[in-house]
C-alpha cells in the first residue's frame, strides 16, 4: 500500500492532464526534484515537460501503475470519471489525488467509486492561478482519505500551501468554492466600478488605490458578520437592510443615468427588498446569507 | 460673501437633517468647537444635540440665515430640492455642502439650482457609517465649487479626510457611488460564501480569515486590472474569460446542490456566456467593464 511507506523527498508521482495547470504541477514536482509520469489525452502536451526529464505514458493506465501517486487535472470531474472508468481496479493500491475543478457531490461521487475500487482518494481545490504554483501565495485545498494525505503531504508541498479540510471528500470544493465565491463578489464590484468611474473619464488606474484601500477597510467588517451569521443574531446599529434597501436605487439609478449596464447588481436590489418584505429592516447585511440559504 | 473671509478654528455651521448620519456630523462640529445651529422636519431629533449645546431653528431659512456654512444630510435630493425650493434667494451669498445620498445627476441638478441663487454648492459623499465619523479611517469626497471647499475645508476636516475630486459637482458621487459600488459586489461575495460554507454546517467565524485573506490576496491584481481597463488592450495568459466561463457552471451547479440560490452570481455567467459569444475568450476578465458600458 502506497500508504504505508513514507516517500522520500523524491517520491514518484503520476500526473494526468497537462494543461496550463496540470503542467505547473508536474513542473513544480519536477523542479523540486520528483520523478515524474505524466499522460495527456493530446500527446503533444506533454513534450515540454518529457525535454525537462517527465516520463511520458501512452494511456492513463501505464501512467497510474508506473506510480503509487496518482494526481489528477483534468477539464472537469466527467473527464475524471472517464479515465477512472478505463482504469476500473487498476486504480488498487493507489493514491488518487483530484485537484480538477468541481462541486462537491462530484467529489464525493468520485470518491466512493475509488473507495470501491480499493483506492486512496483526496480532493483539493487549487487555491492560485497556474502562475502562481509552488509561489509563496499558492496553497491548496484537500479533503477525504486523511492517513494517505498524511503520507503525501511533502510532495504535495511542491504545488505550495497544504491546508487539511476534512474527511468528508466534499469539504475540499466546499472551500474553494466559497473562497473563489468571494473573489467572483470582489471582481464584480470591481469591474462595476471601473465601469462607472470611466463614463466620466476617471481613469481606472488612479481610481485603484483608493477602490482597493476601501474595499480592505470594509473587509475589516467580515468577522462581525460571520458571527452573526453563526449565531443567527443578525441586529444592527451600524448599516441597516432599511438603510441600504432605500440607499440602493440611486445605485441602480446612477449606471442607467451613466449609461451602463446594472445586471449584475439587479438582484441584490431584489434581495434586500425581499429582507424588508420580510421584516428585516433592522438586522445588518449579514441577515442575507441567511436568505440566500431559505429559497 | 462667505467664501471670502476664511472661518476661525470655531467657524460656525448649520447643519439640515438630523438622522443618525446628520447626528454623527452635527456631534463632530460640536466636538471640534463650532458654533451650530440644527433644524430637522421632526423637530424632537434635535433634543440631544440641543442639550450638548446646539442651537434649535425653526425652519430651514432660519437655519440658513443663521451661518454662512450650511451642511445638508437629508433621506434623498428630492427632500433636499424641496427644502432648496423653500427657501430660493434666502439662499445667496450661503454655501451648500450637500451630503445626502445621490446621483450625479442629481448632484448637477442641485448645484445648478444653487448657482441660479446665489449660492455656493459642494457636493460630498460620506465614506463612512455615521459611528466612524471623525473618525480616523473615515472620509468624504467632495466636487463642486472649489474656492468654497477651500474655504470651509478646515471645517470640512471635522468629519474625516477630505478629498477633492473636481469641479464638476457630480463628480463626487461618481467616486462615492463606485467605492460603495465596490464594496457591494465584496458584500455580495462574502455573504454568498458564509451561505456555501453553512450548508456544511462549517462555522462563519473560522472560515472568515482565510476568505479575507484570499480577497485580500486577489485585490493585489487589481491595479492591472485598472491598466486594461484604461488601455482596452484585454489580452491575458494569467486568467481568461474561457477559462472562468467554463468554471462558472460548477458554481451555479454547486450552489443549487447545497441548496442555496444562485440568483446574486447568475448575471455573472450570463456576462461571460456574452464575452465568450462575442470573441473575448483570451481577454482577462478585464474585458467585462468594457462589456458593462457596451449594453
Amino acid at each position: 500500500m502506497s500508504t504505508s511507506s513514507p516517500p522520500s523527498s523524491a517520491a514518484p508521482v503520476s500526473v494526468l492532464g497537462l494543461g496550463m495547470m496540470g503542467t505547473a504541477l508536474a513542473t513544480a514536482l519536477l523542479d523540486a526534484g520528483h520523478p515524474v509520469t505524466v499522460w495527456n489525452r493530446t500527446p503533444a502536451k506533454a513534450g515540454p515537460l518529457v525535454a525537462r526529464g517527465a516520463l511520458p505514458a501512452g494511456t492513463p493506465a501505464d501512467a497510474v501503475a508506473a506510480n503509487p501517486l496518482v494526481v489528477l487535472c483534468l477539464l472537469g470531474n466527467t473527464h475524471v470519471q472517464e479515465v477512472f472508468d478505463t482504469l476500473g481496479d487498476a486504480v488498487a493500491g493507489r493514491t488518487v489525488v483530484n485537484l480538477t475543478n468541481g462541486t462537491p457531490a462530484q467529489a464525493r461521487e468520485l470518491a466512493a467509486w475509488a473507495s470501491e475500487h480499493g483506492a486512496h482518494y483526496i480532493d483539493g481545490g487549487i487555491m492560485a492561478v497556474p502562475q502562481m504554483i509552488a509561489g509563496p501565495h499558492a496553497y491548496v485545498v484537500y479533503s477525504g482519505d486523511e492517513q494517505a494525505f498524511r503520507t503525501h503531504r511533502p510532495t504535495l508541498a511542491a504545488f505550495g500551501g497544504t491546508k487539511w479540510t476534512g474527511t468528508d471528500p466534499g469539504l475540499a470544493a466546499v472551500h474553494d468554492l466559497a473562497l473563489l465565491t468571494g473573489m467572483y463578489g470582489m471582481v464584480i464590484g470591481v469591474l462595476q466600478a471601473f465601469a462607472l468611474v470611466r463614463t466620466e473619464n476617471i481613469p481606472a488606474t488612479g481610481f485603484a488605490e483608493p477602490l482597493v484601500a476601501w474595499i480592505q477597510a470594509m473587509l475589516t467588517g467580515v468577522p462581525e458578520w460571520a458571527g452573526a451569521v453563526d449565531s443567527g443574531e443578525h441586529l444592527t446599529d451600524v448599516s441597516s437592510i432599511a438603510v441600504n434597501q432605500s440607499a440602493f436605487p440611486n445605485f441602480l439609478t446612477a449606471y442607467r443615468d451613466q449609461g451602463i449596464s446594472g445586471e449584475l447588481f439587479e438582484p441584490f436590489q431584489a434581495l434586500l427588498d425581499r429582507a424588508m418584505a420580510e421584516g428585516h429592516a433592522s438586522d445588518g447585511l449579514s441577515r442575507l446569507a441567511d436568505l440566500l440559504r431559505a429559497n
